[in-house]
């Protein structure tokens, strides 16, 4: 085996900690880096430390921000009627890429799972709640995964959040568009049927 | 959208860079980079700048190295009398994961590609021809890939090295372990059964 203080193994090992990257994407990616030349290389590497070092969570709306606060909570063109509830940070850049939402964001950083031991009390909802009784919102949507946990989170928000008086919403759940009926899972089928809407002539 | 000076995005547009990594993989591993603890995060920018840094190609046989000769050319264990030619550095990588063995290594840094522009003029064979006259090799193993572009590498080295009178092997070919005949190809089941062995007791 190549011995293990060679530069190119230790890139290796340290690629292989990063979650989806497996022995043989990280073999890959090390052989690219050093196939690169050197500035392209080093601007990787510096990229990588800047990201770090410049990059925290909002202040207002928990999003990752260089500057506090956040382009979302400062952009004087968004609507600060609705407010977007969502797990993590980089479910802002999802809902962003669709380019229709214009309202502003609250990222709860986590999500219920006794699994992982996220209860009602270790899932932070003052600041959300202190947010939205000073605010003039409309509507609060809550855009929590499709999944168990994101769901109970959703159940849990809409409980606590129901005193305010405000509507609430929750992203449609149905057949994921280009795919296949016969590709979608029961559950997935059983929530489109229940979310059908009328064809509009 | 995220604004485009946001340290954030610059590191996705860096690991958008690298092949097989696409829009979504380099988001997920931003958001994880800037995850990690400080010193984390600095340990990989400094591993890739380091292996980029500190590595080349050994002088003798083109794998990739930080001290010239290698640790395959200069390791006195190994055996003189087997040579194995590849193609990239990297497939001694996974030659030697085998840990069966245990002869020198020649890397010829690419294959016969008309369409890249890879003919046999541009695939530099003087330094292994030099280094086979001057040896005492009883074996080549062509361990070229499977691939149209391998095959043609293969059979033109076989062509100007048949002339040394050294034994020429060639990796067999056949089915993947652990696969399923089903999910093999046509032309793989054709060659594992061009090359089928005999089975002893």
């Amino acid at each position: 085996m190549i011995d293990q203080t060679h530069p190119l193994n230790l890139l290796i090992e340290e690629l292989k900690k990063i979650p989806s990257i497996g022995a043989k994407t990280a073999q890959r990616i090390a052989f690219y880096i050093i196939s690169l030349p050197q500035e392209e290389a080093d601007k990787l590497a510096k990229a990588i430390k800047d990201a770090k070092r410049n990059t925290f969570y909002c202040s207002i709306c928990n999003s990752m921000t260089h500057v506090d606060p956040c382009q979302y909570c400062t952009d004087s063109s968004r609507n600060d009627e609705v407010l977007c509830i969502v797990e993590e940070p980089f479910n802002i850049f999802s809902i962003e890429k669709t380019e229709i939402y214009t309202g502003r964001y609250y990222v709860l950083l986590g999500a219920l799972s006794p699994l992982k031991g996220v209860g009602p009390d270790e899932l932070k909802t003052e600041k959300l709640e202190k947010r939205i009784k000073d605010g003039n919102l409309k509507e609060i949507i809550i855009a929590t995964n499709p999944t168990v946990e994101g769901e109970s989170t959703a159940v849990y928000l809409a409980k606590i959040l129901k005193d305010f008086n405000i509507k609430l919403t929750r992203l449609a759940m149905g057949l994921p568009v280009g795919s296949d009926i016969d590709y979608a899972d029961q559950v997935t089928i059983k929530k489109a049927l229940e979310g059908r809407t009328e064809i509009k002539e």
